[in-house]
């Protein structure tokens, strides 16, 4: 097994590699901004990893992994339309530094090329499978999204639904990273199946670090602004309870008559304190942590690679950016 | 060989069987929408007679050709809130029917339902050749959306590049219809490459009739307002060769400063047919047109199965809907 940093760098110089047409640049130069975005290559490091867990060359793993960043890419490309969100980790969107129509076309060439790329490579039997796995996901991907955006119009998500919903809209990502890797390197369909569920508790465990830190996290150390979920009323874990839980009857008023920005902010924060909403999402990340590494249990990995995967998960839950 | 209407009703059929999920609601209402177009279903019609001349039962080639179908139904879905386009076949557009965002991602969800679709039912022989003509087919597609949008803001766009521009947004997608039906009923290399350019070819005859029925055609025959291009100063074969060969000063003058819209429409036609346009287009169709029904010379057809298909193209070529 390498290391996490090895992981990434391998994918990362894979990415600089592809070959994308020069013409038409106003298809091909938005991919390459998108695609140039110093993320933490999660999906594909977990791609390569599993793939090594297993006994084979992460290389064999390559284009899986290519691919799945690229889909995610894709997602993150078309969600910033569909959420006008003008900046994306420092840099303005693809429809801001060009235009809407723009982001739509070569969001749509991602997603060809994600599923091209992930084709390449593959044996005739894994070919199947991976594609099978790719479609299905993405499609749980959308579903996700789709809800998300429901929830914006609606006052009576349960966290059940929640949780269901960061479940097809990041998770099963992270599954499909995962299991790629697995059937890349010939692994049984018990492995593949493990390492599937691992990664989805490890994305749900992911997702909600990533609801703490929209409101708890350092912006300098996290790398956004802070505070944009309170700010938009979003649904997530945070708001769901504190609007169930409240009697301060400050969430509702900060919904329906918001207090300038900074006063909402703390308002609300104040509400999640007192309802100790930190420790108790913390509570939940560690479960889904815990079973995470259970699934790992399952897959019967050498001590190197449940190492591997074990430290990624305790980083996930504990992790400040 | 069936009739065309035969083929078109089995994918019709076929389209109103597929089984989409029910919820979210959000995201497959308008996939199911976009399908339910009463189009003539071209393109899977090619692919089901495709397999059907090679000697194959033609249901072999069904899930390609309905994913096909699901492509093309998609481009026009994400064509449509590019371009702003209100109404498509004589309905709201998904994004006027619903929003904007809600066009976008049914339609990122049609591009991988195509890919799911048209991935089934192939051998393992078969289904790498598929995907490869799918993805590629899908990205040239692209590059002609872009060269197409790339062409509103450019004045010296030539006769070969609006050509090649045609080529890539509409005739490979015809092409790739028939070598997917080619491919499914197991035929050769050559035929294969031989289908495929009778599909191009077949393409490019069909997109300068459309640019032909656009201004000519009989609205109440053709289903569609037409003068849209004209009034868009779209660049068309027609007004790519009447502003470059029109002395008048009619062209230039209606670019910059337009009359109103009927006034302008029939300065414009003028002009056309004071250049011979619409019997030099037809020539240039016609010469398409023998160039697809060579291209089934070169597959080695049966006589029943070239006849469908020469029908097909003579009947393209002189339609007025």
């Amino acid at each position: 097994m390498l290391t996490q940093q090895d992981y990434a760098g391998i994918v990362e110089s894979e990415i600089r590699r592809l070959q994308l047409p020069a013409a038409p640049a106003g298809l091909y130069e938005p991919i390459r901004y998108a695609l140039d975005c110093g993320g933490k290559r999660l999906r594909p490091v977990l791609t390569l990893a599993a793939c090594d867990a297993f006994g084979a060359d992460c290389e064999r793993a390559l284009n899986q992994a290519v691919g799945v960043e690229m889909f995610h890419n894709f997602t993150l490309l078309h969600d910033d339309v569909m959420d006008k969100a003008d900046m994306r980790r420092g840099r303005p969107t693809v429809h801001v530094e060009w235009d809407e129509r723009t982001a739509i076309l070569s969001g749509d060439a991602m997603l060809t090329l994600s599923q091209h790329i992930a084709s390449q490579g593959c044996s005739p039997e894994q070919l199947p499978r991976i594609m099978e796995l790719y479609n299905r996901t993405a499609m749980q991907v959308y579903e996700g999204q789709q809800y998300d955006m429901d929830f914006e119009s609606r006052h009576d998500v349960s966290v059940e639904e929640y949780m269901e919903m960061i479940r097809l809209k990041t998770s099963v990502l992270l599954g499909c990273a995962c299991e790629a890797g697995a059937i890349m390197a010939g692994a049984g369909q018990g492995a593949c199946k493990a390492l599937y569920d691992f990664g989805v508790a490890l994305g749900l465990a992911f997702q909600l670090q990533d609801d703490y830190l929209d409101t708890y996290g350092d912006p300098m150390v996290f790398g956004k602004e802070i505070g944009g979920d309170i700010a938009n009323d979003k649904k997530t874990w945070f708001n769901i309870i504190a609007s169930s839980e409240d009697l301060t009857g400050v969430m509702k008023a900060e919904m329906s008559h918001p207090s300038e920005p900074a006063v909402k902010f703390e308002r609300v924060k104040a509400v999640y304190d007192a309802l100790d909403l930190p420790a108790r999402c913390h509570e939940l990340i560690d479960r889904y942590i815990q079973q995470a590494i259970d699934c790992l249990d399952e897959a019967e990995l050498i001590p190197a690679a449940k190492n591997f995967f074990v430290e990624l998960a305790l980083k996930s839950s504990t992790r400040k950016y």
